[in-house]
């Protein structure tokens, strides 16, 4: 007999079935046992004689055959997609045993460190799991809204020979009798192939050793990455971000409403057209409205970041906002500095409720100005021969951004951490379990 | 003015249009100039008066302004999408110069080293191009695949805590003040998901330290990776692998027509069904054919491979075959034992035209049976913990395969090098650029 999904269990009242799935729950009430058994699609209640579910616990995985039966008027739970249906068994299997947790999955309620110590168990909860499939549905929309742009997506390496963009962030490999790096970024490839394809976008793991723990940092995160070439002006990079942001919110706010609702969330609200503001504009607003004077600073401070989300939302009713122009000493060599002030680039951060969710910019595109730029910030020109091919061999006005997936989906459904929208979530102190545990803690094996 | 697309032209004949690209090739004939331009949707004749495009070479990019024209008939090219269509310039702007390569784009002869030092340029060639195409096709058909089968997509992790599959091939990596790894694979992290989700892929970088240097490996990999939970049999898994292989080729066969041609290939051949051999099948079959006595071998060795291969070809009509039941000493602790023959294994190896190009098998479900493995593969339990919890809490019959990204495509387009299929390959000697030319060896650094 062919197992078929709970969902579909409603398709097939007074017809016999198998079903199989884990125990989400067992009450006893005296000669009957009810079980609710979840799968992949949801939730169906089991009605079975205590002799044929005597030894079966929570987290059982089981394999159920029985009669597909319309529940009683009075005990229809509207909750539930399979509300109306039963399953009468006649047949039960179990395909494995599970020690009982000792943690409530259907009421989860644990701190985030117990919640990552046991998170092949935790994810199993239904708002947890919840958390995953936005995001893939975010990664998925991104994915096609790149594609229809005329967009090629590429798979980005993950082992760099050389520190790029300053080395303190980064993961040193030992690769074979060399030393190379995890990659900070897809940046330098994605302008190499915007030599090759125009358009490009990656879907990638990148990885910063950031050594102060923070709600907002993960050591290894999911950036989405697109760049461009034969743009008209680096607002065409906006508006390309806008307009891939809204097709995210707009397909999870379609798809995903069950799941929103879990949070009591609803996607971010963009009035329009997402505001622009230059930072020295954004800091003299901040200033104004709270006296704190970072109007000299090159980059906002997490408050500020909270503080001008406050007044995007309050002065044109969006909840995200695009800060411009940074500092060229504060950005990377690559970023193209504004014509009517060098000492400012055209790049940009997208902030969303108060986070910065985006990063961008036009490059450099000029083979001769990149080349004197990689001196001047001390960099090896040797370092970069492979990246300049690119450039020495004729390439476009360009430029792009990067999302941070976790982010996004934190931002998306009002998250405290990070580390929840990360599965297997990398920090000072954690690769799955906690490094404490093992033993090779560098200074102890005295590498 | 709008640009618009090279392959857009023709709809405009007789109207102005912008285009922007590269100089393909220039052809000087007296009072007049052909260039031809490329842009990522093809290429595009335009005719242009010396005193317009005077210092114009190749690889330069420009922007044109011209009226489309229709070529006289004599002059029609079949070959181009836009060959009946010819641009007459009449303004031309140089977005970015270019120093003239000293390879010749158009008809690409050079040695693999050669080619990967130059890969920026070289992915510029259209043949070159193509494999990433083919590349980018074939991956988005796996994952279309699974996702019509009900699988979730998911992001596996890189950075990984402990050796888990035996040592020797593991990149190190400085975790903060701990040893990490990089990943061998997603296994660990696909098994535990089939405990939330089912049924799970991922499209994943993985890591080997693969020290010999051959047509068939790479450091650096993409791994088509799934997983699935509930399965009847063992020969689900197979049965799956062989849908989705044959959907990848058929997709490629309906949209990658042209890209075949230029590499003067057909799509493996599967007559119905990919036959199913033992190891040891296998390798009596070889001995017959071959007199070459490997019987008593643990794995097929590459010209084993090959032979194999010829043999169902020439027998079954396949260009795939399914060698199955590896010896379990071979294999790793989670590896299914066959319950007829405990010596070896329920796993199986996918070949096609003479190389392995997917791997899988069912995996130990039980929580007591897994960790009694741990213990007799010399591995140490603690190291397990986290993944244990997910078939200590409960884990159906399950198992799943992974596909090398690079090899599928090296097979289907009959690459000699399995680098040439990887857009950025890293192995012994190179990371981009050849590894001797950093001043970062271990060795000199005395690290």
């Amino acid at each position: 007999m062919q197992r078929i999904l709970i969902t579909e269990t409603a398709k097939y009242v007074g017809k016999r079935v198998k079903v199989a799935g884990w125990v989400n729950s067992r009450r006893d009430h005296g000669g009957i046992v009810f079980l609710d058994l979840r799968d992949r699609s949801g939730l169906l209640q089991v009605v079975a004689t205590p002799d044929l579910v005597k030894d079966v616990k929570e987290e059982y995985v089981l394999e159920i055959e029985g009669e597909a039966q319309q529940r009683p008027i009075k005990m229809v739970n509207p909750e539930l997609a399979t509300g109306q249906v039963e399953l009468k068994a006649d047949k039960i299997e179990i395909l494995a045993k599970a020690e009982t947790p000792s943690i409530d999955l259907k009421d989860l309620k644990v701190s985030l460190p117990v919640l990552l110590d046991y998170r092949p168990l935790t994810l199993r909860n239904k708002k947890i799991r919840a958390i995953f499939q936005i995001e893939e549905e975010a990664i998925s929309q991104f994915r096609e809204s790149l594609k229809n742009l005329g967009f090629t997506e590429f798979q980005a390496p993950v082992i760099v020979p050389t520190v790029t963009e300053g080395g303190a962030e980064l993961f040193p490999v030992k690769y074979y009798e060399y030393d190379a790096y995890l990659a900070q970024s897809p940046q330098l490839y994605k302008q190499i192939l915007v030599g090759v394809f125009e358009r490009v976008f990656t879907i990638t793991k990148v990885f910063r050793a950031e050594p102060s723990v923070t709600t907002r940092h993960l050591s290894e995160y999911l950036s989405l990455d697109a760049e461009m070439g034969f743009i008209d002006s680096w607002q065409d990079l906006m508006d390309t971000c806008e307009r891939v942001i809204k097709e995210i919110f707009s397909d999870i706010e379609n798809k995903c409403q069950k799941e929103l609702k879990m949070f009591g969330v609803s996607i971010p609200k963009i009035n329009q057209k997402i505001p622009r503001l230059k930072l020295r504009e954004a800091q003299e607003i901040i200033f104004q409205r709270t006296k704190r004077d970072n109007r000299k600073e090159n980059d906002l401070e997490p408050e500020d970041e909270k503080e001008i989300c406050e007044y995007a939302k309050e002065k044109y009713g969006s909840e995200l906002i695009f800060i411009t122009h940074f500092p060229t000493k504060k950005r990377p060599f690559y970023t193209f500095p504004d014509p009517e002030n060098p000492d400012y680039t055209l790049s940009f951060d997208l902030l969303c409720r108060g986070l910065e969710i985006v990063t961008g910019g036009q490059r450099i595109h000029d083979y001769e100005t990149l080349l004197k730029n990689i001196k001047k910030w001390q960099l090896k020109p040797a370092d970069f021969k492979f990246y300049l091919q690119a450039f020495k061999y004729g390439m476009p006005p360009e430029g792009g951004f990067a999302i941070g997936a976790e982010r996004l989906v934190k931002q998306i459904l009002n998250l405290e951490n990070v580390r929840e929208a990360s599965l297997f979530p990398r920090d000072t102190i954690r690769i799955d379990q906690r490094l404490i545990a093992f033993k090779t803690k560098r200074k102890k094996s005295k590498k």
